[in-house]
């Protein structure tokens, strides 16, 4: 108690999946440290009204962005006496995996970045970034973590781009449905998606509890 | 910078193999709050001097058991308002995987209890040993983690030993085989073991990455 105490403020990564494949979305910081870089969204906890570091950041998340993340989960601490120039500084960090139609309705107005094209960032928050796409990724060829980054309802296409575009490699039609079945995790609707090519089935996740084959 | 900061800890969770399955080291506490219950290893964040929260958790095991671990994962982070009666607290907690030799011969002093059978522990630390055990036991079945509860050389039966009492299950002796030489990470060392059996070759692990499936 008598050690002076470091700095703690918790910081999310919101990944989410747009065209040009896997992004994450930014602000600009709008004071000192690094007044004007971009930053990922965070702030200092409040021990007067936080019952957590995750009631922090969704608390953060919620006055910055407006919306509660569907999937969050603790990432990693940064920590050490130079990535804040105030003082030795923690920054508790968070992986948000977000259907890219909600973060864009999102009142902040972020700006979206490729993962594999970041431009500097605030503190050491390039760092936070590599940490939770290594975590998505390694996460990914064995669990249903993709599905949060899709709308509720899905095409089986949609999904299967879903997982290629965070594996980073073509996966075989064919063999990605009989996993997917295998699996028993996908529920058919009733529904029907309208595009330029026959309509296709709409699907979703049977629960939306986390399914990990390295766990469970 | 205006609000009062969280009292930060670290704590570690040190696993081992002895006789009776998985345990962990604990030490009674000397001091309140919760003195004389049993406790993880852990200290305050020095902000003067640690370099960041692993080195914090390598300097209070340094202090207080004597050795320096040879594999050190970051678990998770614990806080909230009530989990310290002192102030809103924070623990970055860490899992150690340590040959039981080892943490025998430490100055320490520790005492051992089966993850199966905790006695009541101070703070949230049951918690804490709850969290490491699953991580532990999640990431076993696809990594050579275990390995790092062996000594340096060990038989196939005692790795074999190992894998099944952290996965809290019997696996049949060729399959298990197979599957450690489809991994490629043994090297057969020229030495025997001898005991009341016939001699049995000790192997090492190749080189001491870790080794994750569902990452590489």
């Amino acid at each position: 108690m008598d050690h002076p105490q470091p700095l703690v403020t918790v910081d999310a990564v919101l990944l989410t999946l747009r065209t040009t494949g896997l992004e994450i979305a930014l602000h600009p910081r709008d004071r000192a440290p690094f007044k004007g870089a971009m930053a990922l969204p965070g702030g200092v906890v409040h021990v007067d009204e936080d019952a957590s570091t995750e009631a922090s950041i969704r608390r953060v998340l919620r006055e910055k962005t407006g919306f509660e993340p569907r999937y969050l989960e603790q990432l990693q601490v940064f920590s050490g006496p130079d990535r804040d120039p105030r003082k030795w500084s923690l920054s508790v960090s968070y992986v948000a995996l977000v259907p890219a139609a909600e973060l864009e309705a999102a009142p902040a107005g972020f700006r979206f970045v490729s993962v594999d094209a970041l431009p500097p960032l605030a503190f050491d928050h390039a760092d936070i970034v590599a940490a939770a796409v290594a975590r998505l990724r390694g996460k990914s060829s064995y669990s249903t973590l993709p599905f949060f980054l899709l709308p509720e309802r899905f095409t089986l296409t949609e999904l299967q781009r879903t997982y290629e575009a965070i594996l980073q490699t073509t996966l075989e039609k064919s063999n990605f449905r009989r996993k997917m079945e295998a699996w028993d995790v996908l529920e058919a609707t009733d529904d029907y998606a309208l595009g330029a090519q026959r309509p296709a089935r709409l699907y979703r996740l049977k629960d939306f509890a986390l399914f990990d084959r390295s766990v469970g």
